[in-house]
């Protein structure tokens, strides 16, 4: 379990072994308290938001109320108050479940580092960057229901290949990869026809999770011309337990790279959403990298006004992920695509073996932290899984 | 209201005027049965199915229950029961709803004549289909928040393009552009990590429905490479109100055109799903195509099974589209994009206006009908909208 101190608060949905009731919580040290049980002493005029057991009626009762709900949790927990200890259980106790139902995912392609890179293995003669790349951020719509609570194992999927020579063939990936991401949940919905401005991010936005967009390299290559990423993509999203709400991350706040050539109005921000964040990925216990989300070039605000701006609307639960995040140095990349080069250059574990891509039975873990401007860290939680057969 | 007859028996979730509890409905000629009220004499034992006013919990309950509910149908209306009567609302008195709650929505691109026509108006003198074309249906996931069902006006939508100079611009669509497609809809959930075979087909969905994918031509072409349609397509995908179950158009079953290269053996299809419709497209009341829906090359049992062969599992309401449906003659073709090569050759309305794409204030809709074994047509509904500035 994740320290998450005393001021973070994120949420999760769990349930008690042998339970089958769904109850929401909030993670307080290495804690989690039943907030479904405990909203009568520390929001008793919101208890109907926590009785379902997932965040959905919390996400959706809008801004105003998350702050309320944060003030109250944060006023009870300031002054330990007694009447939350019986509702605190250790977080290795409980069994956590996929937080919220997801609506609409849709991944980005936001790091400019993530996509330079890529486009380098792929087209080394050509421009790294597809032409619309500093314009707009790319995206894409995928697979709502694969996205699955960290924990949650990835069945190896089989798929359609075409190997070096021409042949087509079938059978289980030989290039499954891992993407280490950042997650945005949409809570209040949007009016259909109507774009939200930049400025309205967190009216709508309220928090953030850590994504694991496993990917089949070979399924993707074969099948994404002219439409993009698809069974490559659908089998599986794994997404963090705990969503940190966007409050608990105002003085993570850092200014994005800048960004050349300016973006259309739309797209301006004056008060930028980057964030201070690191991805730190592991291999069976290896740390294969540490990538920093201040680098991402596009902010989630930017996402969010692009994605609306034809008038598409937001419903509770939308979820919307980075794309790869990764750095400008090697031991920055979000992906094995990147960190092995494409299988040219293996990354060595601690244990001696080589990887290019993931091997059946690897634990894949990605945890983020926050680096708030005082200088200290706050942890945001992880993801895993392991991959089998 | 269009004529269903006797025997299609076809579902829709519908209001009254003034009222707002949504019904379950069944179309018996031009009628409406109320099956919300009436299930207490046609299937007493399913009442609990049709409580809810839209089809979500029907389509959960899967083929048997799919069955059990037509045939008891079909009995009461062959014998003109009286009790039936009290429950018939004529179709005009009604609003339909968007018949069920949609979970992931996938679209294919699965017409060859379309595809190869794309390809022709894009790329004269390069290969017309993708390379992975005729080797597995080529689709991508859609937005299921947008959503709406027919009559919803549709408003023009606003985005990023790039004009021939290169200039990147922002504004509402030049190419607002229809597309003639039909769905299907997911009754009975898989299991994750399982694939569904061919043969499974008519055990997990329910019924089809008409579709119109509208597609901003402009924002799309600037934004697809390398990830896929997003924006341009993302503003709204409109459904028919009714869903005509598959049972209905067991005698509408022909064979799929040949398929050259065979495909691979998941794709193998041993009792073809090829469907002997028609999709006429009609703007402003001028016929503008007729897309013979039998000369589509995949049919929806392969769609289905490459959707799920990497282990991705189905939910209730998950909704797949054909993509555009062509035929080989020009007056065949499904989008303006085609039947105006692009906008080079104007489509001539019978009032004598011409169109390349939508106007502001058009209505489109396009009906569709299947031909039976036996010669005879049967209605399968339509799906209408007017573009709003």
């Amino acid at each position: 379990m994740t320290d998450f101190g005393r001021t973070t608060l994120p949420y999760c949905s769990f349930v008690r072994p042998g339970d089958d009731r769904a109850c929401v919580g909030v993670g307080i040290g290495t804690d989690v308290l039943d907030l479904t049980a405990a909203a009568a002493t520390v929001v008793p005029g919101r208890r109907d938001l926590f009785g379902g057991g997932s965040l959905d009626a919390l996400l959706a009762a809008g801004p105003q109320v998350w702050h309320e709900v944060r003030l109250a949790l944060a006023t009870h927990v300031e002054r330990d108050d007694a009447a939350l200890a019986e509702h605190l259980l250790p977080g290795g106790d409980v069994e956590l479940l996929l937080p919220f139902a997801v609506a609409d995912y849709v991944d980005f392609y936001a790091s400019e580092h993530h996509a330079t890179t890529v486009g380098r293995i792929f087209r080394p003669d050509g421009e790294a960057l597809p032409p619309s790349w500093k314009h707009l951020p790319i995206g894409y719509h995928g697979r709502a229901g694969t996205v699955v609570v960290s924990g949650t194992p990835v069945r190896r999927p089989s798929g359609q290949t075409r190997a070096a020579d021409g042949t087509v063939g079938f059978g289980p990936t030989a290039r499954l990869d891992l993407e280490a991401e950042i997650g945005f949940v949409v809570g209040a919905a949007s009016t259909p026809g109507e774009p939200v401005p930049i400025s309205a991010f967190d009216q709508h936005v309220f928090g953030i999770c850590v994504v694991n967009d496993w990917s089949a390299r070979d399924i993707q290559a074969w099948e994404y011309v002219p439409l993009g990423p698809f069974l490559g993509k659908s089998f599986a999203t794994s997404v963090s337990p705990w969503i940190v709400p966007l409050a608990a991350l105002e003085h993570a706040r850092v200014s994005p790279p800048p960004r050349d050539p300016e973006p259309l109005p739309y797209l301006r921000d004056e008060q930028p959403w980057g964030l201070d964040l690191e991805l730190v990925v592991t291999i069976e216990g290896t740390v294969v990298s540490r990538a920093p989300f201040s680098s991402v070039y596009w902010t989630a605000a930017q996402m969010l006004a692009h994605l609306t701006v034809n008038g598409a609307s937001l419903r509770t639960g939308d979820l919307y992920a980075s794309g790869t995040v990764s750095g400008p140095e090697a031991g920055q990349r979000g992906s094995l695509l990147e960190l092995s080069w494409n299988g040219a250059e293996p990354v060595t574990l601690d244990d001696g073996s080589t990887r290019t891509f993931l091997r059946d039975g690897d634990h894949v873990c990605i945890a983020a932290t926050a680096r708030l401007a005082d200088g200290t860290h706050i942890e945001l939680g992880q993801v895993d899984g392991q991959v089998i057969a």
